[in-house]
C-alpha cells in the first residue's frame, strides 16, 4: 500500500466528514441512523438463538503489551478470597464468606470500541467539539457513556478471511472495496445504513493461538485500506474493529462515524 | 422483618441447594436452563425498539464510598488528551492526536453481575467446589467470564414500588412472595421459567435525586424477604439486583442461584 | 485574615521569583544553597541517636477523602496471601511461600514533597519552564526524581502550636513573620540558609485523635501567612508541609521554592 | 553452584533462625541490634557530604516485566496537567494551576526493603506468627511500616565485582564468604554488628546500560551463596538487596533477617 500524505488524508477527512449533520449538539453519529423500527427488525431476524461472545478476554495475557501509549494489560486484583474465608477471616460478619475483586484497565484493553472522543483532527473532535474539552478530568463531550443504550441493532459479519480463503489476512493488508464487496456478493448479505459491520480478518484466532500479538493492538495488523472510506456503504454504518485492526487511513482516526 | 439464626439461614440453603444439577463440572448455574429457543422467544417479543439503559455510571459518584469490603467508586484516568494534543504533543506521530484513557474500579463497583463465585456457603462454592479455588490470582471456578455469552433472555420487570404506591420503599423493607405475586399479576405479567426478573424498587432513582447513597451498597436498602426463596418461580430465575438491593436472606449469599 | 486579590498575589510572585538564579536549565531550586559541607556539618548535629517518623501512613484512613482534584487515600492490594500459602497455593515452586502487595496511589497522599512541577504562574513553572511540558506523560521537567539525592540536611522544627501555648492552630489561622521569629527565638534555634524548616501547628495529632480530616488536605487547615513570604529567612529555606497545611498565598502555588 | 534440596534448605533455617529473640511480639528482627548510639556514631562518620541515591527509578522502564507473581513495573497517571493549566482548565480556581498525578505500582517494583512478613517458612512468618495474618487486608504482622523509623544506621558497601576485577558479575554467580571477607578486607573496611551491607555485584549498571533486565527482578541474576548463610557477620546485618539479587537460599526467603 502506498503510503498516504497527511495532505491526502486531512483532504479526504473534509470531503467526508459528517459533523453538524445532526445539529451542533449531537454525540451519537452515525448511530443516529438506526430507527426504533431498525431493531424491531434487527430483533425479528434472531432464528438460532445462539449468542457469540465477541471480545477478547479482559485479562493479563492480551495485546496491549506496552505497544502504545503507556497502555497495559487488564490488572486483577483481589479484595477477599476464598483463602481467606476458609482461614476464618469473614466470619466477623456471622454467615458471610465471599470473594471480591477489582479490575484496573485501559479503555483499549481487549476488544473496545472507540468514542467519538478518541481522535482529533487538528484541533477539534468529532462534530466540531475543541478537542481540549478532553482533559485529564475526562471527556466533556462525545464521552462513550453517551452509546450506553445506543449500541443495538442488526449485525452483518463479512468474513474476508474465508472469503479470501485464507486462515488471515497478512499483516499490511488493506482490505479494498471490491473485497468487501465481493464478500458481501458471496455470503448473499446486503449492507444496509444503520447495520453493525463486523470485519473478519482471522487475525485474532492466529495470534491467540501462537501467543505472540506482534502489532495486533498498534502495529501493521491488516484492516481497512484508505480507498474503503469511500465504499458507498461505509457512511452510514458502524463498523467494529472487533475481529480486526484499521490499518491506513482508519488509524489516523478519520473514518467517518 | 425478624433477624433470622444463622441456623435458619443454613438449613434453607441446604434445602434449597442445586448443587450438581448439571454435573460436577457446571459452571452456569441456573442460566442452563435458557435454551436457543427460549432466545428466539424473547427476541420476537420486541415490539418497540426502545433501548434501556439499566446500569449506574460507572463513575466517581456512585454509592461504594468505603461503606463495605475496601471497596471504592471507579478511578477513571487519562493516558492521553486533548489538550496535550493541542499543544502539540502528539505531533510526533503525523497526524495522529488522540485521547486515551484507563479506569479502575471493583467488580462490585456502579452495577454487576455477582459471579457464582462472590459468596461461600462454609468452604464451598456454587456447585460445591472448594472456595479455595478463588484465591489471589482469581476465581479458578465459577468466575464471571463464564458468563459471557449466556447472560441473553426475556427480561421481566417487576416494578414492586409502583404497585405499591410509593416512589421508593424504605429501607429495611423485605419484598415477600404476596407482594412478588400481586405486582405480576398486577402487571398481567407470568414469571417463567429462564427469565430474568428485574425487580423495582425505585431506590435507585431516590438516592440518585438526592445524592445521598445511604446503604446502598451493603446496608439496609430494600430488597427481598428471606421468605421469597420459596417463591415458586425463584429456583429456575436469575434475579437482577439492578434496581434494587437485596435485605435479608439473599445478602448473606444463599440466594440459589 | 483579609482576602488577598489576584493582583496582590502575582505581583509578590513576580518581586520574589528567583527563576534563572542557577541558570536556565536547573531543575533544585534552594537545594542549590546546599552545600556538602552542610551535610557534614548536619550530620554532627547528631546527639541523641532519636529517629522520629515524620509522614502520615500510606493508608486508606488519610486525609485525601475527595476534599481536591478527585485524589484518593492509597488503595492496597495483595498479590499473594498468607492464607494462599497456607492453602498450598505457592507450593508449585517448591520451598517458596510468599506474601506480596501493590498500592495505588496520588501523589500527594499522606505526606509529600510537593515537586517545582507542581504549581503554575501563568503559563510557566519555576525557572521558567513551559508548563505544558507537564503532560499526561509526566513532568518533562522539575519532576520530583530531580530531589532523589538533593533531600540531606539540618532539620529545624519550629513548634509554632507549643509556643502559642495552643494545643493545635484552628482552622484558618495564618502563621505570621512574629510567630516564627518569637518561636525560634524561646527554643533557641537559629533558622539559616540551607535548613529544612517543619512547622508544627499541632493540627495532625488532633486530626488523628478525631479521626476527621477536616479541610486538612485541601481546605482552610492553618499555615503559613501571605506576609510570612517575606520573612528574611524564606528565600533561602525549603519548607516542609509535614506538621501543617500552608493558608493563604502558599496555597495558591507561588512560595518561593 | 550444586543444586540445594528443600530439605537442606529447611535443615538450615532451622539452625539459624532467631525468633522469639526479643520476645514473642517483636516485629523488627536484626533492626534491634541498631541502639541509639549507634546512630551517632553513624553520623559522625560522614566526612564529604556527599549523597548517593541508590534506587532504581521508579517508573515504566523498570525490570518487572511479568517475569514473577502478577508483578508490574509502575504505571504513572496524571491528575492534572500543564496543558490542562494553559487551556483554562484550572482558572475556575483564581490564580491555582497546578500540575498532580499518582502512581499505582507492586511494592516489589523498582528497588525495594522486604517486609519480614514477605516470606514464609512452612505456615509461618518471622517470629512465628502464623501466615495467614497476612490476608487480602494486608499484613496484620510484620508489615514494612514497621520500619518506618527503624531504618537508621551505617552502611557499607562491599563492591564484590569491583574486587574481582569484573564489570560485573555473571547470571547465576554465588558470592561465597571468601568472596565477602576479601572484598572486605581490600577495602579496608570491618562489617560489624548493626550495619548495613549493601554488596555491589555491578549488574544493576549492566543492565541499564543495555535496557535488558533478564532474570534481574526474580531469575538467575548474581547473590549470595547458600554458604554465606554461615558468614559470620551474617547473622547481626540487614543486608540490602540493592545492587544485587540474592541468588541461592536467600531466594527461599529463608536469610536470617
Amino acid at each position: 500500500m502506498a503510503k498516504l500524505s497527511k495532505a491526502e488524508v486531512l483532504k479526504k477527512a473534509e470531503q467526508l466528514k459528517n459533523w453538524g449533520r445532526w445539529g451542533p449538539d449531537d454525540e451519537w453519529g452515525v448511530l443516529n441512523f438506526i430507527t426504533p423500527q431498525d431493531i424491531v427488525n434487527a430483533a425479528r431476524l434472531v432464528r438460532k438463538g445462539k449468542v457469540f461472545r465477541l471480545g477478547l478476554e479482559l485479562d493479563e495475557n492480551g495485546p496491549q503489551r506496552g505497544i502504545f501509549g503507556g497502555r497495559w494489560n487488564p490488572l486483577h486484583q483481589m479484595l477477599a478470597t476464598g483463602t481467606d474465608a476458609v482461614a476464618g477471616k469473614h466470619d466477623v460478619t456471622p454467615g458471610l464468606r465471599y470473594a471480591d475483586d477489582a479490575i484496573n484497565l485501559p479503555t483499549q484493553a481487549a476488544t473496545q470500541w472507540d468514542a467519538l472522543s478518541h481522535v482529533f483532527l487538528g484541533e477539534q473532535m468529532w462534530n466540531g467539539y475543541p478537542a481540549t474539552l478532553v482533559d485529564s478530568r475526562g471527556a466533556h463531550k462525545n464521552g462513550i457513556e453517551k452509546f450506553a443504550n445506543k449500541m443495538v441493532g442488526r449485525g452483518v459479519l463479512l468474513d474476508v478471511a474465508r472469503h479470501k480463503g485464507v486462515p488471515y489476512l497478512q499483516d499490511g493488508y488493506g482490505i479494498t472495496v471490491a473485497d468487501l464487496d465481493a464478500t458481501a456478493s458471496r455470503q448473499g448479505v446486503e449492507v444496509r445504513r444503520a447495520d453493525f459491520v463486523i470485519i473478519r480478518t482471522g487475525q485474532m484466532e492466529q495470534r491467540l493461538q501462537t501467543g505472540e500479538w506482534g502489532g495486533y493492538a498498534g502495529g501493521d495488523a491488516p484492516g481497512l485500506a484508505f480507498e474503503s472510506l469511500d465504499w458507498k456503504r461505509a457512511q452510514t454504518l458502524h463498523v467494529t474493529k472487533y475481529l480486526t485492526k484499521m490499518a491506513g487511513a482508519a488509524r489516523d482516526g478519520l473514518w467517518p462515524h
